[in-house]
């Protein structure tokens, strides 16, 4: 059999498989995922270049279903192809009819939209929030680059989804890159969710805005077998030639292709069941007479993957703080003592990055604030260094593809500026992707440039996901919030080295050392930086310097604070309660940001472990504004050392 | 004096102020300022229609500064032409020199961002964090519509500002909408913070994908007085013909103009102080000597705004609940006792759309999910609609923008997909303006669709600021969580009427009604379901529907369980902590979402208002997947009824 007749037989029966799991699972996308029909048949079977047994090798290529909710037409062709399932590596089984006929169901690996966590390794990180998919698609090429890999990375974007502007940083940065081995592929069926898409969406507007931003298009009719095959092939033309652009694919498909009569018009997120489902199923025979493949199921195969690539260089334990700073022109600060957390952070990224070969970072545009110039600046390093510009939601779903391509990604911007990519932050948490993400100019303490740069609520955001538990026990993930240099390195070595998301603050100001240059640190660990017996004051980040100076008033006072360093979250409870104990049962929390952060921990925590505390939590209670120094903020906000002595006081006396 | 004489005289002394008060400062941004000294200058000094004393009035045209930090080049102008400020509206002045060099002071009006509510009210909402100045100046232009005000609304954004998504999201809406009373302005000075721009970023590039997305652009340097006063008539007449594209000026600019020998190429965010200062002041007199302008000042002159159009036509109370299910056609809900939360949000949006001409409605796509259809297929509510398709980050800088033009914006999408906006969000909740967020889809009882789709970390970040205080007192942000649709139609009535920023979660299931249709809600209340002795049962949102279910078993076994709908955050932590003592200071707290949320909130109500308690808080605690049904998911998290009855026993016993 031809291949025209063959891929339309096989989009023939994949859209029954997806009418039928739907149906089966009473939700999910039919019509969606039947509009990829051709592009899924032609990509799986027989274009991209993978081993189903081991569809995520080094060197597979790659799809993003950027349009999460297409995916029975994935899941179709991984049950035609034996796709491996299973949530372990060890326990992959080559995926059947049957596995599919499970879709959605709460022991399935055949999730309701794409997750590899969920037993699907075929995709490269969790999906379904729209827009994320080309950024993704992004990071994969970028490490498969690093790794001196050809892989190719599709991604299916829908005519809607392109309306998200996160997909457009994603283009700047493949032209910026010239990733040339992203394949972008939009879909266009015509149908948002609740209307048709805007002529905004349309395929030629799509194409426009392509062109205008320096990509080459192809428009092609993504039903037609050789227009979507030309297509295909023009986009590895584009990959081997250096001089050429990207390339991209906008797709004129059909929603609800092969049964488009009986699903209507626009049919969005709703399965066909009972007489739909036979209608459908009928339609679909009727369409493949009509294309003359009717009881034929092609005869198309999956295409091997190239030979695994060499095994990486090894990597090697960075150096400690005194030796970092002294190996990386900062022996001066050393002597002085004195180092902003977020120069300590640049630091040991910049050793990391020595240390270890599957170290990158990433940037939006503040190199230079956040002192990820240390690593970007560095000769051996600068080529594992992706300037993103002022784009976060791409900077944190493309250091997800990063993670999911085997590298340990850094992205760091300012900590507000964080919260551009939170939603794109939980798909990768979804996802179980090992992703590192640094905020700098946490807190109030910046003070001259006002709220709009202020990170606040970052604590309470990061902290509903740490306190959920990861897969492997433990939690999922870590908030840091060092309050000096020597903590900020080691803290930042530890990220390194921990297999998980982490979230670390890296305050702005040029603060003292508070710990000795070789002590130790543990993610879930604190600081006893003084020991008391009529309050406990538990800060975080830079209140402990607010803290540090209210202690010596206290004393003065004659009241014996004890003083703890909270520099992560979760922390050990229980220590911290018996510390509350031995000062008598009162607490004062100190952190500079928006509450539902460490205070509240705490408080969890002592009500936890034991009984009736008196606590007064300290945070930021209202909005702040501009002023020329951290003192002036912190006063502004009842967070200066004199306001923690008046709580203190108020508590002990 | 000539407009070209007079343009530069303008530009060279609204330059020399922002190199004054930023060198008062010590921080800020003198040279991004200097490089929109012509553009300011001609907008502010005789463009723009505006009256200096009464800035926001009604009527007048309006600027948003979407790169804010380069706003001392506006604040130059307002101390020039003595712009209103001061905190209050009683409490206004014209603003002086004086004025201009307090900039960043902790008691200035003089932000370092802009930010009305600081005391600056020519700003129409705070910007600072990059590429939402379109989408609120969308907003406004949308509000203006509404009025019947011919309005225009200028935008100023950043070369590298215009990477952000976010900017082209707005670009779309814009041409949807043929909000041609937008005129956004590119400031092309080549520079971001840390690097040149990318050639993504060039003025061709941005002009190739303006076009590409339908608008006519002007490509001018914007030093040139007469381009810059052309490009500006060329926006009236676009505004005028009705069947013209919208327009935008691509402008290309000198960062640091007038003294950019002594601020060097591409210095961002440093002041010129000391010598520095001196030389970019001794070479701005050159520029002027250069220019023939020298010694002068223009005689530009504002422009007054048109007279205040007619008052909008009165509100009235909305219907009650049984009076609005009867008027819009679910009595037959109304008889069944069952409707989900989010249908009857959209029954009170869409009373609310017909009580109150101020209402408006936003949505991303999911209408027909989050039920703000009822709104949209209303005839007489059509037109107060704005579909923002998928694209939410514009969805909620564009409600601010409505917000900030006298409009009470209800923006809904699902839950998820609301963290897209979450920083647009904060900014608009900076910039104090009347934002009602509303999040469907929002737990895991949504089942099928999967984590993807489902918000679990909102609530710990809308906590976040929840727990500060609004100017006047009470809290900065009520979070609301309607466990039916009676609560739900009561409490998005109460939203309304409440001046401030909400965020209601609306749930997906059809649930039976918890209250009879005629109860009392307030803001920061709750509903006893049941009391009890042996154990409080604190639930919010849909885990009330287990709780009730729990509550049954525990009573066949002699257990009586006190209940507790916990449908607003903050709420009465003192009533909860007696009814807490009442059931023998044991309590559960169940919330179907990410934990640090309202039983974090629980736990500190407790803490504060009395001694030992015995607390279990049940959240989700494990990342969620598909299955084909609520339950499957309840029991998959350890939020079952069974989970609930179980931990009550074990705390009870």
């Amino acid at each position: 059999m031809g291949y025209v007749e063959s891929l339309h037989a096989k989009a023939i029966e994949l859209s029954r498989l997806s009418v039928e799991m739907t149906a089966a699972a009473d939700s999910g996308h039919p019509t969606s995922a039947s509009s990829l029909a051709h592009i899924v048949a032609a990509l799986m079977h027989g274009h991209m270049r993978y081993d189903p047994s081991d569809p995520a090798s080094p060197t597979a290529d790659r799809l993003v279903l950027s349009e999460g909710h297409a995916c029975p037409i994935v899941y179709a062709a991984g049950s035609e192809l034996g796709l491996a399932v299973g949530k372990g590596s060890g326990e992959r089984r080559p995926m059947t009819v049957e596995d599919a006929m499970t879709l959605r169901a709460i022991d399935s690996e055949i999730d309701g939209h794409p997750n590899p966590a969920e037993g699907f390794p075929f995709f490269p990180a969790a999906t379904g929030s729209l827009g994320q998919g080309l950024s993704i698609a992004a990071g994969l090429a970028a490490a498969a680059r690093l790794d001196g890999s050809d892989k190719r990375v599709f991604c299916i974007i829908g005519d809607g989804e392109s309306r998200e502007g996160q997909v457009w940083e994603a283009v700047d940065f493949i032209v910026d890159y010239g990733l040339n081995a992203v394949c972008p592929i939009f879909n266009c069926n015509g149908y948002g969710q609740s209307d048709p898409v805007s002529a905004q969406q349309s395929p030629e507007v799509i194409a426009a805005k392509l062109r205008g931003a320096g990509f080459d298009v192809a428009v092609i009719d993504g039903h037609d077998p050789v227009a979507v095959r030309d297509a295909l092939i023009e986009h590895v033309r584009h990959t081997d030639d250096a001089g050429a652009r990207p390339f991209a694919i906008v797709a004129e498909t059909v929603k609800g292709w092969g049964f488009v009569k009986t699903a209507g018009d626009g049919l969005h997120g709703k399965p066909l069941t009972g007489d739909d489902e036979t209608a459908a199923l009928k339609e679909l025979e009727e369409t493949a007479e009509a294309l003359g493949v009717a009881g034929t199921n092609g005869d198309l195969e999956a295409c091997p993957a190239p030979a695994t690539a060499s095994p990486p260089a090894g990597c090697e334990s960075p150096p400690g703080f005194a030796e970092a700073m002294n190996t990386y022109g900062q022996a001066s600060a050393l002597s002085d003592g004195k180092f902003a957390p977020r120069k300590g952070y640049g630091i040991a990224l910049q050793a990391l990055g020595h240390a270890n070969p599957d170290v990158v970072a990433l940037d939006g545009d503040v190199k230079n604030s956040t002192f990820a110039e240390y690593f970007s600046q560095d000769p051996d390093l600068a080529h594992r260094f992706f300037e993103c510009r002022i784009a976060e939601q791409h900077l944190i779903s493309c250091a997800a593809g990063l993670a999911s391509g085997g590298k340990i990604p850094f992205a760091s911007s300012f900590g507000k500026f964080v919260a551009r990519g939170y939603d794109q932050f939980e798909m990768g948490f979804i996802s179980r992707l090992n992703l590192k993400v640094v905020g700098s100019h946490v807190g109030v303490n910046i003070a001259a440039d006002g709220p709009s740069q202020m990170a606040l609520a970052d604590v309470a955001f990061f902290r509903s996901m740490a306190k959920v538990q990861a897969d492997a026990g433990g939690p999922g993930l870590y908030i840091l919030n060092p309050a000096d240099a020597v903590s900020a390195y080691a803290l930042t070595v530890l990220m390194a080295e921990h297999e998980g998301a982490c979230y670390l603050r890296a305050a702005r100001p040029d603060t003292p050392f508070l710990y000795d240059v070789d002590a130790d640190f543990t993610l879930g660990g604190h600081g006893v930086l003084a020991e008391g017996a009529d309050v406990l004051i538990v800060a975080s980040g830079y209140a402990v310097h607010e803290a540090l100076q209210a202690l010596a008033t206290l004393s003065e006072e004659g009241i014996k604070a004890g003083l703890i360093d909270l520099y992560s979250l979760p922390f050990d409870g229980e220590a911290i309660a018996q510390s509350a104990q031995a000062c008598g049962r009162r607490v004062v929390t100190v952190e500079d940001n928006y509450g539902a952060g460490f205070g509240s921990e705490v408080v969890e925590a002592l009500l936890e472990h034991g009984g009736s505390f008196r606590v007064k939590q300290m945070y930021v209670k209202r909005i702040p504004k501009s002023g020329r120094s951290a003192d002036d903020l912190m006063t502004y906000v009842g967070l200066s050392a004199g306001d923690i002595v008046a709580e203190s006081r108020a508590l002990a006396g």
